[in-house]
């Protein structure tokens, strides 16, 4: 009997164990969700808050009174459109409102006629209606337009267009109840858009922005890092960091979707911090296109990084110099247009560094046509050749996100950049950086720059200029 | 006077015509989205119907009174959870129930804890709970896992608990609030989920195993085209068809979301057609993604198709042979491999195409280890080499997409494949094919049918076998 017990308290022991390790595992990835971005534990309570402060709709006797059981339907309000970002929250709101309001209105309109059919007629009009209202609203769901941004608003007239329908043929006060449904959900929907709005808000905008941003910097960041990997100059191997600043850029692969979705969310915010309300959301698709065609360039790249035949070591040898360049150019240019969509400045200081890396292209194209390849075999050739031909695309698409960067630049009316030369860029790109500026004086003053630098003096490099 | 009433017409008709044309164009839309897919008009349909039938607890006077003005929860229910796919609209159905089931025990719960305290303390008790429960299952809907397949659940959790436990505090009759609101909710979702299972199903497992098939056969169609396309061997350039297949795989870059998310639904399905309850859905997220790397660098390769730099017309003829060798037997495998995945059998007929490709590869390299490139400028080479290098690479990922398709077959039980040989494939890989069959009955059953296909019987070829 003993043992049986003691058996018993193992299996149970045994259970509580993993038990505790899930409640570690789930404790551990709510940890990290919470760290990751906190904005989501400020999201929760601020959800908390909108439903309790609903609910005084509740406890307060005369907004009972007033309101009674419709009180449901603000707080059911709060609990649907409560959504992360202010814009998906505005943008729900808006439909909630604006399809009540119609389906409301249209529902006592049809209540009304088919009064005027008897009691037999009435519920066969109205039955009628409620189908016919339902299958066309439905099938309107299905235009890509229309489920992009008003998908809910159409859910939301069915409802309530069913739902003040048929209310009518029970209750009398259709007109009551069509009112207190709308005011409950002004109610709930004023409630959770103040507090969306006013407490710490989560921008769509500005997230779509930064995600933009961050992508290109991302395939700036494998640029860089690509000479380094493929032409084996880093000393240690197993470098994690290294590794994974090679693998960031799978990310943008798959970003198309979460960028659609943000444009959407943007679309129905105000102005905020630095966007103004018709700010140009449109144009980061563009952007986000071109990054990602250049992000396949990247991933057909990372195929030659992995494969099994690989270049000889002496034919890498002779084409590393103009290869590192291209990348180091297109990582730089890259990283520039990166912080410039950042910061909303004319991305003028990327330029230098994609004429510099065509530059490079065309050295690679005469390095080739030249002798020295001359005696080498053919198949040892082809895996240096695609990695030169990838990286050819490469630029090519480097210009291209630049061209939309461009373009977004002067949709918004980015500000043109304080002029800054830092040291490293000095010794390559800075006769071309002279070029990109308008006046004589400004000239002189980058020039002056140019010389200072020299002395290699720390930080505030972008604001050297200034004491001019 | 006249002339100005000539104005006002004028301006009013080309209003009228402007009007006139906007709702063609939509008309036209609409027209295009019913003939795409027809199912979307039965879905419509499908709505108004559930919408109707869920309509007579209000016309018939006994059911209504019985559910009284509650019958409005049945409504809500048929509105938001009837889905296009039978997936999503169970998965939607369950998450409600269970959700209103468990969030109205609680809140029933709740409300009694909450009265314990007086007068005073009821609404600071319940305040909490609904504030604390709505923070954190706010939160817990950010896990990734519970996002994709119970987000409405918590959604509901929240409202429910919410309504049921601040219900309570001003109406006594708490417990046939709850029990009237999950009996309609039961009402509503059963509606929907017979209306949408037996009238014209949309299962979400058989959308994706279509599209993933779809998606291979798209890359398998490119494959096809290119060599033709590269080697520039069609006669007439400006062939639209041929463009359009050569475009089709760009939409296999993007179909990441689209499979996570029939996946998410088809797991909440019961067994249908071909499918038992726990297909290995998952499987096709590894498929899709070895086809989206295959994607990936055919994407690369319409670089190489429309860039301006390409190879010598010389160059290009003698690696041509092999090339194209290499294209339509990839390209055969994966539509081999698409038609296996769409019967549900064994893929075993792709296997010798797989082999005749790498064969193809292995006398690609010889060829270009071989003395005949000498003398040809090396810039004039790369264009080709870069071309052969990804075609390579395509030739590997090709494999890959092969393997996960065989481990959908051997988890999923696909049937083995009628032994089928068609006049083209003889020529080729009838060899294969017999290397495949398991017995020797089997053996001589082939070679007969080879022997006779010779004689270019028509159609049923696959059932040439049965007489013996």
């Amino acid at each position: 009997m003993e043992s049986e017990a003691t058996k018993d308290d193992g299996i149970f022991l045994s259970c509580l164990k993993r038990l505790v390790g899930k409640v570690m595992d789930t404790a551990c990835t709510a940890k990290k969700l919470g760290q990751d971005d906190p904005r989501r534990v400020v999201h929760s309570l601020k959800v908390g808050a909108a439903l309790t402060l609903v609910s005084l709709l509740y406890y307060l006797k005369p907004l009972y009174d007033g309101f009674g059981t419709s009180a449901i339907w603000a707080l059911m309000t709060v609990v649907v459109i409560f959504e992360y970002s202010v814009g998906a929250t505005l943008g729900k709101g808006l439909n909630r409102g604006l399809a009540t309001l119609l389906a409301g209105a249209l529902g006592v309109g049809v209540h009304y006629v088919a009064s005027l059919f008897g009691n037999i007629g009435e519920p066969i009009v109205i039955g009628s209606f409620v189908f016919l209202q339902a299958a066309i609203s439905t099938f309107i769901r299905f235009f890509p337009r229309i489920k992009a941004r008003f998908d809910y608003g159409f859910l939301i007239f069915i409802l309530t267009f069913s739902m003040v329908s048929l209310s009518g043929f029970r209750e009398n006060s259709i007109i009551e109840f069509a009112h207190k449904r709308l005011s409950t959900i002004l109610v709930g929907g004023f409630t959770c858009v103040v507090i969306c709005t006013c407490i710490c808000p989560v921008w769509a905008g500005e997230d779509l922005h930064n995600l933009v941003a961050l992508n290109i910097e991302k395939l700036g960041d494998f640029l860089e890092g690509f000479g380094n990997e493929y032409f084996r100059l880093s000393e240690d191997e197993d470098c994690n960091s290294e590794k994974s600043v090679l693998q960031a850029y799978k990310s943008v692969l798959t970003s198309k979707n979460t960028e659609e979705a943000l444009v959407n969310f943007a679309r129905w915010e105000p102005g905020h911090g630095k966007f103004r309300f018709r700010h140009p959301w449109k144009q980061y698709l563009i952007i986000g296109s071109a990054t990602r065609e250049c992000a396949y360039r990247i991933e057909a790249l990372t195929g030659c990084l992995n494969s099994e035949i690989q270049a000889q070591v002496e034919i890498k040898s002779k084409m590393q110099e103009e290869c590192m360049k291209m990348t180091s150019e297109c990582s730089k240019a890259l990283k520039e247009l990166a912080s410039a969509v950042k910061q909303m400045t004319k991305p003028s200081s990327a330029e230098p560094h994609i004429e510099n890396s065509k530059n490079a292209t065309n050295r690679l194209k005469s390095l080739i046509k030249s002798d020295l390849w001359k005696g080498t075999e053919l198949l040892a050739v082809i895996p240096a050749a695609t990695v030169a031909s990838l990286l050819i695309d490469i630029v090519i698409c480097t210009e291209k996100i630049s061209n939309s960067v461009h373009e977004l630049a002067s949709l918004a009316h980015f500000k043109s950049a304080k002029p800054k030369v830092s040291p490293e860029e000095k010794t390559e790109g800075s006769e071309l950086e002279i070029i990109e500026l308008p006046s004589c004086e400004d000239c002189s003053s980058v020039v002056i720059t140019v010389h200072e630098s020299s002395d290699a003096l720390p930080a505030s490099a972008n604001n050297r200029h200034m004491p001019l």
